[in-house]
């Protein structure tokens, strides 16, 4: 929230942020038993007594046997570079139904934010005379677009079809190709799946219309799919884009590059303050895997949030007290995240004006609101994008924040506005009504 | 090490690596107290009890008042833009006696490391005709010439003097911008200080030297800053770039553009596991600032780093036992560096063909070694740098791992190792009988 912004509202008001996609920000507490385990790792004292379940302890053990002295306190080079790798290699072969995955391909990272600038300063070409560009989908996250920046590269962006439940669109695509060309040189592809703001899942059909896509015009595919444990509809899981595409089989399969992303911050744990997780490298030529694995500067990731990473990729196993846990959490997390994506549908859809696709994974929705020509103009003579003004008037009269659309980009002329679905329900219930009454009267004010 | 040359060791010996500048590594136990406050910190059901220090529990509430909702597990951006910054500027104007420090010139980061590259690619112009230089002193950590290659710029590299126990030389930084500017353009200097892996730490008069060098040649400085809390002399204590500078007035002091890194793993607490440091800009222009305030990508430092950074931060109050406990710990830590580096000077002195300069700071000596005329030949031969060859040699024959200066780069012509301080001394007076009996032998052989 602004400065000004803050200033505007009246004092009695205690700001409601729901824009977050950090669960824990949001009031989600963490899952005990992962931060006994990390506790115990810190502080190796605690396993002599009684104050850590045994299974905690047991983990840490395991945990401290990986590290160079025991101790979490050094970089643990080979933790990062050999342990955790193999590890996530057998999870992903399992959670891609038994597609290989080579850990060579996967480098542990900082977190997604970390690391997006140096992918794509691989596949900038400085001395080209044509600037190198990413394609980024709008509405998305806006991490895209300024990393692409940082790394000296053009965001081009192109739009998801809204109509379809903001499904990737190839035509839209192919025409945001054909427009660049002329001033700058596209090499990547970034798809964002599970959606953020959009909360769309994509389905085979979509992923495999992309895959053919990027092989035609020569793209990487970069695939965000950092929210992929947050899919929450049975009919609608989750697929990687490595399993489509090995799925697809030859030649495709073995031709496409693809690098996929994974964030123990968007993860089941959702402990974004330990900054962990990973991507993988499909079909990506040496020269580009190389820099990774030799490059001093980049994968030195937070020993702790490896081994909650680590914690992460251990096979399911029903015996084990802490996977028992963690698939306890992974169930409610996931029955709350429907909840609300159903009461966000339910509330929205009675209050004319207010669209909303049905979400189907992520942590936000997206509904669309229709801003009436009067309030366009008072936004226009006050210099702001008219979603911004909305929200501006929202805050300052409920207290309620969310996040302009034009924060995430939008369709030309329509207005949205970006929601978390990880507050409690009682919350989000409150919020949704508080939001359309204030959006009724809003309407009236201005029409 | 590669894995040829461990298959070529005898199997009973077992590899004892002394190149390392890894505290914890290194086998340096961790301080408990700053242990107990992350522990609590991250299960705070352990401050309800009797397990930890009360100092510890109440440190950690404080912690854990900084967060939001208490808990470490989310982003926490505020306390990384804003809470950690103010403190860091309080322990700036303390360390430099007094020179001011604006919490708005600093960032806190995820390490030396991970930040390197950003600061470079935002003076790398490239649209321009000539690539932008970046001058890296030789010998020096490799790291600053891969975070100028990752950021689109060259690395020129200028030698340290040798015969003046590795100072900065103005005249062969002039004589490296000279023959640079024909291809490139150079913007940066970096200086470490105290150096890696020589061991100097600068004088005031060598720095202001170089602070007039940069300001005449018109070069953004680049203070590596990182093994300031390790310089264990007391007639040539650590002085920042910063307070130099301020110290020359006007108009030097108000115009000469300079980032100075600090190091959490490098620090007192040595924690390189928890990743975290910070930067500070001075002079430096808002587009410069800027960038590291919106980019979504580059601040989000591990929360449990931030907060032993933050206790690093703490003003000196004996009163405080973690306060206490640190002093004394980093009483310990210099004492140990100070005896080790007079353990090498000794030692090596006795060993004709080996040549220490007198170590001052870091955690590394750096001392040069005479390979005999046929040494050299052999290792041509076996095409490989004659210092990696007997590094190899000093392998096989003792398991002991040192680093061969071409690690760091060395005046040519000259073979130096890189030889860590950090291991307890017992060890390392073994390591250094080892060695220098091992040189005499390879003398004979190759005389």
């Amino acid at each position: 929230m602004a400065e000004a912004e803050r200033k505007s509202m009246p004092p009695s008001v205690v700001p409601e942020d729901v824009t977050s996609d950090d669960a824990h920000a949001m009031g989600h507490n963490p899952l005990p038993i992962l931060r006994q385990v990390v506790a115990a790792c810190v502080y190796p004292e605690l396993l002599d007594g009684l104050v850590l379940p045994e299974a905690a302890q047991n983990r840490a053990r395991r945990a401290l046997r990986d590290m160079e002295e025991g101790n979490v306190g050094g970089y643990n080079h080979q933790h990062r570079s050999l342990v955790v790798p193999a590890r996530v290699a057998r999870f992903l072969k399992r959670r891609d139904g038994g597609v290989p995955s080579d850990p060579r391909n996967i480098v542990i990272c900082n977190g997604t934010a970390s690391i997006l600038p140096f992918v794509y300063s691989l596949v900038v070409d400085e001395t080209a005379a044509l600037p190198t560009a990413v394609l980024v989908p709008v509405p998305g996250p806006r991490l895209h677009g300024a990393a692409a920046g940082l790394a000296g590269a053009v965001a081009v962006p192109y739009s998801l079809a809204e109509e379809r439940g903001w499904d990737v669109d190839g035509d839209a695509v192919r025409r945001a190709l054909q427009q660049a060309r002329a001033r700058c040189h596209p090499k990547v592809l970034c798809v964002v799946n599970p959606g953020d703001p959009t909360g769309h899942v994509l389905s085979r059909q979509s992923m495999e219309a992309i895959i053919r896509l990027v092989a035609e015009e020569n793209l990487l595919l970069l695939a965000d799919e950092v929210q992929q444990e947050r899919a929450f509809l049975l009919d609608r899981p989750f697929l990687s884009f490595k399993r489509v595409l090995w799925e697809m089989g030859a030649p495709l399969a073995s031709t496409v590059q693809l690098v996929s992303f994974y964030s123990l911050s968007k993860s089941v744990a959702g402990e974004s303050g330990f900054r962990s997780g990973f991507l993988e490298l499909v079909n990506v030529e040496e020269g580009v895997v190389l820099p990774f694995h030799v490059a001093q500067s980049i994968p030195r990731p937070c020993v702790l949030g490896r081994i909650l990473l680590d914690i992460l990729m251990d096979p399911p196993d029903e015996g084990d007290p802490i996977q028992k846990a963690l698939e306890e959490h992974r169930g409610a997390l996931l029955h709350s995240l429907a909840h609300n994506a159903r009461l966000v549908q339910e509330v929205l859809a009675r209050a004319p004006g207010i669209c909303c696709h049905p979400v189907q994974g992520g942590a936000r929705a997206f509904p669309r609101i229709q801003l009436p020509p009067r309030a366009l103009r008072h936004a226009q003579e006050l210099g702001l994008e008219p979603d911004v003004f909305f929200c501006r008037e929202l805050l300052e009269a409920t207290g309620i924040v969310v996040a302009p659309g034009s924060e995430f980009g939008q369709p030309e002329g329509t207005h949205h506005v970006g929601l978390s679905l990880l507050p409690p329900p009682e919350k989000l219930t409150q919020i949704l009504h508080t939001l359309t009454r204030f959006y009724a009267a809003f309407l009236l004010r201005f029409s």
